[in-house]
């Protein structure tokens, strides 16, 4: 158990127009998704910035993180950009280097030490969704949905939901949305415990500043060292089922029924 | 993971007055107990050949595999008649017999690699509910029960469900199931995960049709991957919990517990 | 398993104002705590009894053991009292002793090889609930609420809760209690898989005998091994986890945090 010693990382000026915004607020550090004309959708860059921003979070002398997202959506997941250009060493290579990208940021997840806070502030698609089975709470707005629509894109989960998701809520709810795509409202996911508590949209913002609020005034070494004994049982096993679901992943990107699901895709949308 | 290579069983006539129907519907594999005067209960036999049809499911060219009941009842489990003939070398002799059967029989829910979803039509008692533990997916009738009484007969949990009911619906409600003997009703069950969705008698058979329809139309690669990654973390721990548990079993049949509740049951249906 | 050999203890005479009573109803061990007036809460020498009477459920002639309380509360738990006197040797000796007794004590619940009901007739605070995660059965009176104010105190979780609350109810749930310290009312907390089923304070004895009385009639053997069989699984994990929170407490109850928690809350008293 790590109590820590924190430094704050010298300030600098916020880039309102940035992708991701950190800022500390009260004692926590806030990290905001911030393109909501693309619905937040994360691109290969972001994957690594979000990951510096909870290494940042973890040196900082804040309490706990909150992750959250600007407008309508929490995040619509992997940018579709992602997968548009192929490098000149093939699809293989592409694969390679999204597993590796993919492997550090849900690492960064299983090794924050301190309480992380997912503030759900709307739809959430794929990855935003698995990565909530690596937070400590989430709070939902009503109007969020949750989807995980692996299968159908010749995929399979990631961020360790294939471990986190049945331990959560049992195999037989489990399965229905990781290999077959059933999106939860908010209710739903609550009832199955993805979400802690879901906040009515009419006064979300200030009911989840209440909250956070009020837990800036708890002790800090106690929230660090009770996060970490809860999550140290796990921690070796998720980051072992990391690495095969990311190894999983990468033959998937390339296989015929990921590369058909996703060029239907497009075409779709022409 | 196992993408798998498959190639159908060359097809045999169906025999319509079969204990067990195996057939091809859509993309998936349909086994069907098929004994509704006796409430499809499960011979020594049957125990084999549902096995032997899962294994068979995991070579055809099906993308995942249903249980299901023929009548009134999904299954009431443990056919009487499996420990009403004892063999020449005395009752050890039926219990170790009995241990190897229910060992392959469990064994091959767990090692079936991909997607099973159980459809349940009616009550379940014994066996037929501790193996949903072992499904991805349950759906149940809205007048379907789900009845473990173990300890009244002497008996012990099977099918792994000493491990997987805990951990689907926490001990304070597994421990009333498997220790005390508790009947569900469909919506119980569903709020204690074990069962995916409750569906209405009314159309039941149309809205799971169409359901398993959907599903068929997804890419089979996808599904089996994703269906082995979730069940490799737990494989080999319920591989050791099937052994410890049939062990177990069979000293409970052979003992004066048991023996004496038993032959309680068969002077009350005199 | 260890379907073990069971003498009785001879019978002492029951003193009506000792702090915990040990009585032997139908066929069931009762473990009542019988402070009324201090809220049922339990001194350093209390946690030692309990250790002991669940010793003396486990050779005694009782199928199962029941622990409750006297009065209002179920238990308010650790007294205040076990951190007013420093002993000579200072703060650490007394952590360290500490340490000792919660280990000792939350093994006790952890080697329980009997089935283990708890019945909650009032509030509880602490090590009262967190106990419940080694229960097997936990009854609530509809006017029983859980508080586990942890952080509050510049402490952490212990008896097991770290690893038990999680696993029951998913993260996003228990951290809620565990990290944040949201007090449960009896509904919530049966929605969340803490407690088995509510009962209406109307006639909640009443019930709760006619349960009791019925699960008396149980085989003894079968319910000790069925519950050594689910148990097992954990039991080495549960001590491993045991005597890291224990470690972790020890080191809490002598921090800045605590103490100064700890004080504000004696100096509120006044």
């Amino acid at each position: 158990i790590d109590a820590g010693s924190s430094t704050n990382t010298p300030p600098s000026p916020v880039d309102k127009d940035a992708n991701i915004i950190y800022s500390i607020k009260h004692s926590y550090a806030e990290i905001r998704l911030n393109r909501p004309k693309k619905f937040n959708a994360i691109t290969w860059q972001m994957y690594g910035e979000i990951g510096e921003f909870l290494d940042r979070a973890r040196r900082d002398t804040v309490k706990f993180a909150v992750i959250t997202g600007t407008g309508d959506y929490y995040s619509s997941g992997n940018d579709l950009g992602n997968f548009a250009e192929i490098p000149p060493e093939g699809p293989e290579k592409m694969a390679k280097d999204g597993e590796k990208v993919l492997k550090k940021f849900v690492a960064s997840f299983i090794d924050f030490d301190k309480p992380l806070i997912a503030v759900v502030n709307g739809p959430a698609v794929g990855i935003p969704v698995t990565t909530l089975g690596l937070c400590d709470i989430v709070y939902a707005k009503d109007s969020a949905t949750f989807h995980t629509p692996f299968t159908s894109l010749g995929q399979s989960p990631e961020a360790c939901s294939s471990y986190t998701f049945p331990l959560m809520m049992g195999p037989a709810k489990a399965n229905e949305i990781l290999l077959f795509g059933k999106k939860l409202s908010a209710e739903e996911a609550c009832d199955r415990s993805l979400v802690t508590r879901v906040v009515p949209s009419g006064n979300f913002e200030e009911e989840i500043e209440s909250m956070l609020k009020k837990y800036s005034e708890l002790p800090p070494i106690s929230l660090r060292t009770s996060k970490q004994i809860i999550r140290n049982t796990h921690k070796e096993k998720l980051h072992d089922i990391n690495i095969k679901e990311c190894a999983l992943l990468a033959e998937r990107w390339i296989s015929d029924e990921c590369i058909s699901a996703i060029m239907k895709f497009f075409q779709r949308k022409k």
